[in-house]
Formats: C-alpha cells, sequence, structure tokens
C-alpha cells in the first residue's frame, strides 16, 4: 500500500487496487502528556489507543450507515487497525463541527458570561476551519459562504446531519449511562456522486463523555461501551 | 443632568425630563497612545475627538433616519458635545455587529488562509458580544439563539439592518472619494415600541475608511467628509 498523507492520530493509505486505507495509530492529540481533544498537536502516545479508537469508529458508522446516514464508511479491521473508506475531498482546507449539548470547553470560556458550566445546550452546532498554524478559528455560515467554502444549502445540510448524528451517538452512550456533552464531526463531498458524507472517525479521541458528573478519558470508554 | 453610566468614549446623562443624552468625550479606543477601533480600553485623549465623533454620528443618522432606518438618534447640540436619543435596552450585555466589504484586520488573522488581505467580502456580517473580559468573543446565530441573546428573526433583522446602514455609509463616503473597509455597528430594542434601532455612533471610531489604498485616521475622516 502506499502512504498518501500522514495525518496526526491516522495515516491514510491507497491499496493496490486504488481503494483508501485508513490506519489508526496510537498518537493521541493533547499536550504535554495530557489527552485534549481540542488540541491540534500529537501530545501522547498510548498502546491500544488505535485499537480502541477503530472499535469505537465502526461501531458508530455501521449504526450510522444502518440508520441511512451518509457516511464514507466502507469496512474495518479492528485487529489490523485499518478502516477501508470511499475516496472524498474535504470542504476547503477541511472543517470541524462541533456539537454541544452542555456547557464546557471553549464555549465557556467564550460565553461564560451568559451561562454556567455544565449547563444544557439545545445540540448548538459551530464550525471551525482545520488550520494549526490559526489554531482553528471559528467561522460563522456567512463567512464560509463569502469564502467560497461551503453554499448556504451545504451549511444548512452539514448542520442537520451533525445534530442527528450527535444524537446517535448521545443515545447509544446514554444505554451505558455514558453522558456526551460535545463532539467533533468532520464531513467531506463523496468524489463519485458529489454526496455530502459523515468523515474521519468517532471515537474517545473526539467527543467529551462524562458518567454521573465525572469526566471518562477515552481510553476507559470503549470499555464501557463493549465489556459485558 | 444626572451621570447614569460611564463608558469609554461617551458618557450617559439623563435630564430633568427624564430624556438620555450621550456626551461625547475625547477618548479614543486604543493601545498605547495609538488608535485602534477594535482595542476594549481608551488608549488615548485628543481633543476635538469628541466634536468630530458626534459631527460624523449626527450627519450619518440624520441621513439614515431619513431614509426611514431606525436609530435611536432624535437630535444633536455638536459644539456642546451632546446627542439626544431614544431610551433602548441592549440585547444580552451588548453586541456588536461588524460588517465588512474588504478582508482585513482579524478577518485576515483568522481567515489567512482562504483569502487575501485587502480582497472583496460581499458585506459579510459578523457578531460579537461586549465582554472586556472575554475580548468581545465572536459568535454565530445559533449561540445566540442558544443563549437567548436573539431569536432567529431578530438576527436577520440586525443583519439586514446592518447591511442597508453599512452600504449607506459606504455609499456617502465613495461619493468624497472614500473606500470603507469595514465598521461596528450596535443595536438595541426601543423600549417603549420594541423596535429594533441602530444605537451608540458613527464616526471614525469605528469603521476602517481608505483613500486611494491608504489608511485614513479617524479624526481626518471629518476634514474629507465636511470641508470644502
Amino acid at each position: 500500500m502506499d502512504l498518501i498523507y500522514r495525518g496526526k492520530t491516522k495515516d491514510v493509505y491507497k491499496d493496490n487496487n486504488g481503494e483508501i486505507v485508513l490506519y489508526f495509530k496510537d498518537d493521541m492529540t493533547g499536550k504535554d502528556g495530557v489527552f485534549d481533544p481540542g488540541e491540534n498537536q500529537v501530545g501522547l502516545k498510548v498502546e491500544g489507543s488505535g485499537i480502541a479508537g477503530l472499535q469505537m469508529t465502526s461501531f458508530f458508522f455501521e449504526k450510522l450507515n444502518a440508520a441511512g446516514i451518509p457516511t464514507h464508511y466502507v469496512s474495518a479491521d479492528v485487529e489490523n487497525r485499518e478502516m477501508r473508506v470511499k475516496k472524498i475531498s474535504v470542504f476547503g482546507e477541511g472543517l470541524e463541527v462541533i456539537c454541544r449539548f452542555k456547557a464546557v470547553g471553549s464555549f465557556i470560556r467564550r460565553y461564560g458570561d451568559y451561562i454556567e458550566e455544565g449547563a444544557e445546550l439545545p445540540a448548538y452546532v459551530e464550525v471551525t476551519l482545520k488550520d494549526d498554524e490559526r489554531q482553528d478559528p471559528f467561522i460563522n455560515e456567512a463567512a464560509l459562504e463569502a469564502l467560497n467554502i461551503l453554499s448556504a444549502d451545504e451549511y444548512k445540510e452539514i448542520a442537520d446531519l451533525t445534530v442527528k448524528i450527535s444524537e446517535v451517538v448521545k443515545d447509544e452512550l446514554a444505554e451505558k449511562g455514558l453522558d456526551l456533552y460535545d463532539i467533533k464531526l468532520e464531513f467531506g463531498r463523496d468524489e463519485e456522486t458529489g454526496e455530502v458524507l459523515l468523515i474521519d472517525e468517532i471515537s474517545g479521541g473526539n467527543m467529551r463523555v462524562y458518567k454521573d458528573g465525572e469526566y471518562i478519558e477515552p481510553l476507559k470508554l470503549n470499555g464501557y461501551m463493549f465489556d459485558k
């Protein structure tokens, strides 16, 4: 397989048939050895995190595909940390779409004058640009249009999909007594059909989950979700 | 008259009839003696800046009132730096609504990966919260709704008014060969009728204006606008 892109937590390969394979590494985003889903750098290496991330991702993408929500997911080989996906192109240089059910993190740092930490939010959606140099700047719908990154229709489609997907994840977690505070999704366009697809991964690495008011580390999440 | 609020560049009084009077001070926002409309602190005192600000403000508010655009402006006594206004309440703790025709300043700091400095923007509108402690955080429509600061209808009304008002200012400046790059407006609700009104001021202090590609200092603007 040919390496075509080396990412922070995943590498992208093209196999001999020209199909795209994501390889889940044991690297996690964070700072000074502490995991932080909002960080832009690899902060720590944790053995087993690649397998855990793919186990969770394949679980959710299969649920979403079954529910008729379009994703890039084709199949997964969890043992070998490989996920086969459709070919996509990203919007601009890539977007991160965040859905928040509880006011924590940067939402509180920005709007703490108006809301208590941990207060409920109605599946609030916001978008940031993937731009390490500029610390993933927050962007609104009008700027996404002005910069030709998304049309008004695409914005609405992505925002609606984000709420739908995040509710699916929230409901699955709730069945295990877990509480989803926020989640970060990525979207792309199917290179063949042009359809908007959920891409990347859904794992502990891109959500904040609590149980009885206590934060659950990403790697502990798999235990709650898949163990008896 | 009773002082009811001491602002950075204006003080607010209530006169003996209970009417509201704004007093334009000679203080300007900026840092280390350099004017900056985006700054949250008073950075310099310039004799004549109060009169210049009110001269410009009354000029534009009279134009806007005549054009049927709702503002808080009642009358002005430029010599005495007093502007009589309607009683209003602000949205939340106050919003700043920015309209950009050219990509400069914080827009470039955020989105410089997607657009050249100085490139045209189609009357792009963005909102920030007035919150000195949190450096006036940028906020999107969904968060304004989630935090009960604006309804979806109010957001649309304010965004539409912002484009209309900014175009009026841009056209007036263009008649003097001046080029409006961006402008910061504020809105409130008429305490009697509930109507959304343009409030605060429109002066050199809240816009970036260029002539033949060169930045024009706020106080020099009055010379271009009103001198023969």
